[in-house]
């Protein structure tokens, strides 16, 4: 019987003596491999994260103690060590476990993750609490390099660090421009830091310069210093943290599961903010994803074996992604025009403004994590004359609202935002859907709001709004179009007017975005199966929309049925029903799309029918309706 | 004539002598004492920056040169020097100037200011415009020490810095939490950086060390990173902003106008990312201001010669502030039960948190500019059993919109947002009014949107919130309430049942919020001109909505009003729009509200009646509809 087959939860892990440890971690990162082989998930920063893991549930008390890991990409180990291991075959499914930390699904997930740099804001919380309550227990924040560069992980190192809070930050140091190249001096000034007799020598310092304090208040404040001075001779890294008020240990290696373990154990009891900062490898121990990290991040399924993933469809078979149309037709304008730009926050992959950032370097900026001054930073491009094109998930851009409002809109300034990933985004689940996109953009003054129905109106729209000098939101989803042949001749459209689709009576679809594709395929349906044609109307605008149309709709028909990828409180239905007030409609209004509540996780076409917009859902709905 | 006099634009002050601007300098101060006496404003930051805006439109080439006022409430004296001398009577008034920079005023304010933190974002956007378009151009950010705790600040920080960006920073240091005493050995020191001996010294340890490489690139590494050890001995300030990758200079006597000006002159220059760190005092020359820095950050009309500010009414004789209702009633919940915690991002003495703070230090939490880890952290006390009651202006809450959706909604966790200053706030105009939280939050699933009428409905609202273990928003209005005697006994509200408050025929009002005060006195004036009464519901609840209430006005008036002190896309109106349409409803819904626009500053009851919502706008739409 392997370690692994005995740990259901942590406490059958801290059974075990230390030295079985690095056992313990082989096995949990071999049946990381083998699941996620068959099952894709993110891959990557798990496999970086197993000694870590294995030391952390070693090390501290959990679930008692709170581990907060942001983000959440890493916690596979996590899930596996913390009763989920028999059910992680379900990872990412519908109704199965969820890709991220969910407190909903285990008390050792201690909080929500999925989007980035908030562990620390919510570990300063936790500390205050236990701290009211009178509750001695240790709280710890796992948090990569890439989202301690999100501002709220600094607002709340500057608050923790000047507030005496009682947390552990670990800082997982996984970037490869970073040196990883931790050995000999880093290795011995670890030890030499941690080690009883560093923290007497520093003492001793202090003594004695206490004794000069004659010598009046400066030269004492000067030695003070010294004692930082004299560490950030070795560590960079420990200026940053020290002087937020945090103790900095580290860095040290992340794959030492024994170094690990007893540097969590020795630094645990000691008061206050503390950082350790660790040195990890993403894809760690297996070949092919230590050496190509981003393919590596979250592959498709493959052979364990030999590292071959599962081949791609020929690309000459299946329409391309949107993110591809994105990303050539951005191309295609910045080469048109030297004032295109692109801005994105760490999503160049993601988004494909990586072709850009390839063929003209110059003109493609990925700022990191950091929605809030890309957007800002795009204001200030714009003000300058420069066209940006911001490009951010649907999900993030809440993180960059008030910046939206403030110094893009208010300033009636050229940026155009393209909101990737728009609406049910799948496996990813309830922290990535992309659901309040069109409220929240419609109801900004100077604001134009479009979605695409597929990519040759996604390149019109990105062609229209590079025309169009005022802020411009384009959201479209994760997936793939419609057309093998999408490369054409971009043209102007006229912003504000509907498509009308398919002539009809007594029912009118109106439709926002590329569920207007499967709304057509149901209008289609409906007819051949009874006889009767729904109208169909690709709005394409939420904002401005347009009045006339919806005018001409009420005086046709007698059910107007309004669907959109999106919450519907306040979304694209509310909007067509504002302009039916300036009517005489006297019919119904049927709204579909998310209602009040957050949706899991599964395949797109799975949360379309629990929605209930499904091409299922919309058939039912004119069928009913036609009757 | 004095020097001032003979300054309309920076051009004629870059004609003066370098010795007369200590003297432009006092004639600038008294400049805004003597307006600011007789016309309220932001009074202690402009005081604060009267030499460093001397020495900046002196040693730069502005407009050519971009200045960015982080915030903006330090920028009277810029607004003086740019052509705004003769109509600065008119400043915050409608039709008049701007409280905050604003590009559409003056082409010498380069990028709109009022909320904090983004500066740095924009000069960063603009430096890479400048370089793309060869436009060999300064670009300054001005940011005070408390705006640069936002996490955008930090965000901006880090990418300009590993971009190497050409911009200054001047850090704008009024905090007098941090020592002020900056003579003597500080004084020496900046003399030293600044000079070319020092940075002659630097070098030649650089060039030693270069000797050493022979000993392995260690040693090397070891004494480069001497040379910031040696600054950081000196400077506790310089590690933060040199590990990021600035120039760092300072910290200088912000009220040194020839230091400041030669320094500007000498660093200007220097290519890449440079801060100036400048001490200043907030009130600078004006002694009561200088003593008591929160009372005179904004402080009423006053005697400049005596420094008395006209009197407050009697307190027995007005009813009290929102704000004044909030913060008492905070202080008996906390009293009541001990799970009660006050969070707030730098707005305790605004929206009168600091009662709490005051009584129960330990029970409430200022984290500094930095709404996104206020929302976090109260998600994490939240979390382990704390009730906080987090209080964000509803302008600025807008930056913490993802947090409230990620970590609090999601997780459908007991916090209590109250939305201070939601709606038309009047004098702080454009940047600061807080109109799309009705939108935005009602969009939230597990949310509960509320509106007080007036101070008794705030009191029970936050006492039914407290007793209501999920999210839950209550937004109310700078302004006062309407009752002296407020302080009633808490109540348990129903929540999502609208109250009627008048009967009538035709016509039915639905308010949101305290309008519906004025919507009654409208109802009542009706009547009393035409016979004809209006019904009238103070609807309290955005969300859940009355849905049964709506039914039954559905079935029993011809014409619905709405109004909301909000953007009526998406808002209020909207709401009750939805539920109309399963009802049988054939009337006309009018929704009042602000329409689709930035609205300017001005007095509320100015700024309602533009938008159509004053008590004579109500009048005249009622007396439309009953006819």
């Amino acid at each position: 019987m392997s370690l692994l087959e005995q740990i259901e939860f942590p406490a059958d892990l801290r059974k075990l003596s230390i030295e079985q440890l690095p056992q313990v971690c082989k096995e949990l990162r071999d049946f990381i491999i083998d699941e996620s082989s068959r099952n894709p998930g993110h891959f990557g920063a798990s496999l970086g994260t197993v000694e870590l893991t294995v030391a952390l549930h070693y090390a501290f008390n959990t679930p008692e103690d709170r581990l907060i890991w942001d983000v959440g990409h890493q916690a596979y180990g996590h899930k596996i060590l913390t009763g989920r291991k028999k059910n992680f075959d379900t990872n990412r499914k519908f109704g199965g476990l969820s890709g991220f930390p969910n407190p909903q699904e285990s008390n050792y997930d201690s909080f929500v993750a999925g989007h980035a740099s908030i562990s620390i804001s919510a570990a300063t919380g936790m500390a205050i609490a236990a701290k009211a309550k009178g509750e001695n227990r240790q709280i710890v924040a796992i948090i990569g390099d890439g989202a301690l560069t999100g501002g709220e992980a600094f607002e709340a190192l500057d608050y923790a660090g000047g507030s005496k809070a009682n947390i552990l930050v670990i800082l997982n140091d996984n970037d490869m421009a970073i040196d990883a190249n931790v050995g000999g001096l880093h290795q011995y000034l670890i030890d030499v830091i941690t080690s009883p007799s560093y923290n007497r020598f520093r003492d001793k310092t202090w003594n004695f310069s206490t004794k000069l304090s004659q010598f009046g208040p400066d030269l004492r404040e000067l030695f003070k210093k010294m004692g930082r001075g004299l560490k950030s001779l070795f560590f960079k890294e420990s200026n940053l943290f020290e002087s937020l008020g945090f103790r900095y240990f580290g860095p040290i290696d992340g794959h030492n599961v024994f170094q690990l373990t007893r540097t969590l154990q020795d630094i645990q009891h000691i008061p206050g903010p503390k950082i350790l900062h660790i040195h990890t490898q993403k894809g760690k121990g297996f070949k092919p994803a230590e050496e190509e990290q981003t393919e590596w991040h979250a592959p498709r399924k493959f052979d364990k074996e030999t590292g071959e993933m599962i081949p791609l469809p020929d690309k000459n078979t299946i329409p391309p992604k949107y993110q591809e149309v994105f990303g050539e037709t951005l191309l295609e304008l910045a080469q048109k025009d030297e004032r295109v730009m692109g801005v994105t926050p760490a999503m160049a992959t993601g988004c494909s403004m990586n072709i850009l950032m390839k063929k003209m370097p110059n003109r493609a900026f990925d700022v990191g994590i950091a929605e809030q001054h890309a957007v800002t930073m795009s204001a200030g491009m714009a003000k300058e004359g420069l066209i940006p094109f911001c490009n951010i998930y649907s999900t993030f851009m809440q993180r960059a609202y008030d910046q939206v409002i403030h110094d893009v809109a208010l300033q009636n300034l050229h940026v155009v935002f393209c909101l990737d990933r728009a609406g049910l985004v799948g496996a990813d689940g309830v922290t990535h859907h992309g659901l309040f996109d069109i409220p929240y953009m419609r109801a900004i003054p100077n604001m134009i709001v479009a979605a695409p129905m597929n990519e040759i109106e996604l390149r019109n729209m990105m062609f229209t709004a590079y025309s169009t000098p005022q802020p411009f939101a384009i959201r479209y989803p994760r997936g793939n179009g419609e057309y093998l042949q999408w490369h054409s001749e971009m043209q102007l459209m006229e912003i504000g007017k509907a498509e009308q689709l398919r002539s009809g009576e007594k029912v009118a679809v109106l439709t926002i975005g590329t569920v207007g594709n499967t709304a057509m395929k149901a209008v289609d349906k409906v007819y051949t199966e009874t006889g009767k044609m729904a109208a169909l109307f690709n709005f394409r605008w939420v904002k401005p929309i347009d009045s006339e149309t919806i005018k001409t709709i009420a005086q046709s028909f007698e059910t107007i049925i309004t669907i959109e990828d999106g919450l519907i409180a306040g979304g694209f239905g509310s909007a067509v029903l504002e302009e039916l007030e300036s009517t005489n409609f006297a019919g119904t209004v049927v709204r579909l799309g998310v209602h009040d509540e957050f949706v899991p996780h599964g395949t797109q076409q799975e949360l379309y029918k629990i929605c209930g917009f499904d091409f299922d859902s919309i058939v039912q709905q004119i069928e009913t309706s036609i009757k």
